[in-house]
């Protein structure tokens, strides 16, 4: 239907840009071109290290907000601060699999789960990206195909689910998985430039995967820079035929 | 794996009881079988005259428990009158599509959803069969096949959505599809008798489908009793390898 967009976007907005892949992605998109606006946005960018270090190093192309993904408030603030039809790429990173300050574990028997967490990880794994996308709507570029793209997990595939548990977790993906399905149709109609995608990065080398390394031969575990630019190159060579779907690091479409 | 049961369970407990397909289940089984024990379960089934009325005519045959499914404590009480292994078949009918108090209904655009009625339905189409099935874990007979079955919908497959909107609803179901076969890898080894399903009724004349029945031919819209039916015959027609399917009302197994 449109051309594919091979450059790097103008502007992109990373969600949950203080570590891991979202941090990954900000320094592989600020070094790709050195014309890229970058906005970074988690809780506490603004006082966050590696993306001071990074701005330093790349003046004048690296914004920082402080945003609170599951608070629509904050949401509300950070998307105000960015112009209408500037945007190229959205991403968020955020997600949760275990939060110790929130009660929140994978699960291994039915008999452990709680509402509590299984809330927790409804919003945050899969509501957040809803509340950012509607707001973000009016913010993508509409002369050129644009990206939102949310992480999901290979393990949020229902079909694929062979050794059960982490019950929350996996609903909560499957539910994202949905939603961004949902959306996509919506999307096609009223943005028909915009391309959604749901995307498994693989057993990331991040605090997500940290307890659950032991059993991850190490030429699967990956690094954050590599992740993150596999995943954008991925999202890059989609086209809005290609909107809604759950695709892996390696470009291979997860069936649901 | 093991002989399939072809006999009406000796007890049942179906959740939802009050109207819709939940109470034409309670009602099929009792005319089924005239030594079938059935305990119908919902918010108010102590005043309900429908089931009185079932009472009356199948005398020693019908338990009515109140019991709210969004209430750890209420389902606890009721799950506590059950004696223990003596359970052939659990239904939970219970679901929610709209409901104005709750300020649910089927969202169209991203810019309709609200956390507050996405965690609803969450709570309600998904959860309420997890704190269910882990509490009645111990009550299903362990000597022969036994049922576990909830109420998914077609809209609820995220390869199958092609028309959009209704955006909670799709991803609660697609979450309780999800739970459901991964709680069935949990029982294969726990309770390798007990067979779990995610059941699509189909259109059915209920008031969850109420305000979208227009557009339904009339051939497509079902009786609740029709309904109740063919998924009792589809669900006791499936063996332990189905635990955790996603089956329509006709006994296809529908995608993901």
């Amino acid at each position: 239907m449109d051309a594919k967009q091979t450059s790097t976007p103008d502007q992109a907005l990373i969600v949950g840009a203080s570590r891991g892949i979202g941090l990954a992605w900000v320094e592989h998109m600020l070094k790709l071109s050195p014309s890229v606006q970058v906005i970074a946005a988690a809780r506490s960018v603004s006082t966050n290290e590696a993306l001071a270090a990074l701005e330093q190093a790349h003046p004048g192309q690296l914004t920082r907000i402080d945003m609170d993904i599951t608070d629509e408030e904050s949401v509300a603030r950070a998307v105000a601060s960015v112009k209408d039809q500037s945007l190229g790429m959205v991403v968020n990173t955020t997600g949760v699999l275990h939060d110790s300050s929130m009660g929140v574990f994978p699960e291994k028997r039915l008999e452990d789960l709680k509402w509590s967490s299984f809330e927790s990880l409804m919003r945050i794994n899969a509501f957040s990206n809803v509340m950012l996308l509607a707001q973000l709507l009016p913010k993508f570029k509409k002369d050129q195909p644009t990206y939102f793209a949310a992480l999901s997990a290979r393990v949020g595939s229902i079909s694929d689910n062979r050794i059960g548990g982490w019950y929350s977790y996996r609903a909560s993906k499957a539910a994202l998985n949905q939603i961004i399905k949902t959306a996509s149709i919506e999307t096609k109609r009223r943005y028909p430039q915009l391309i959604l995608a749901a995307l498994h990065p693989g057993t990331t080398d991040t605090d997500l995967s940290k307890p659950f390394q032991a059993n991850v031969p190490a030429e699967k575990l990956f690094t954050p820079q590599f992740v993150a630019e596999r995943l954008m190159s991925v999202l890059m060579g989609l086209t809005p035929e290609d909107s809604g779907g759950f695709f892996a690091w390696d470009g291979q479409s997860i069936p649901y």
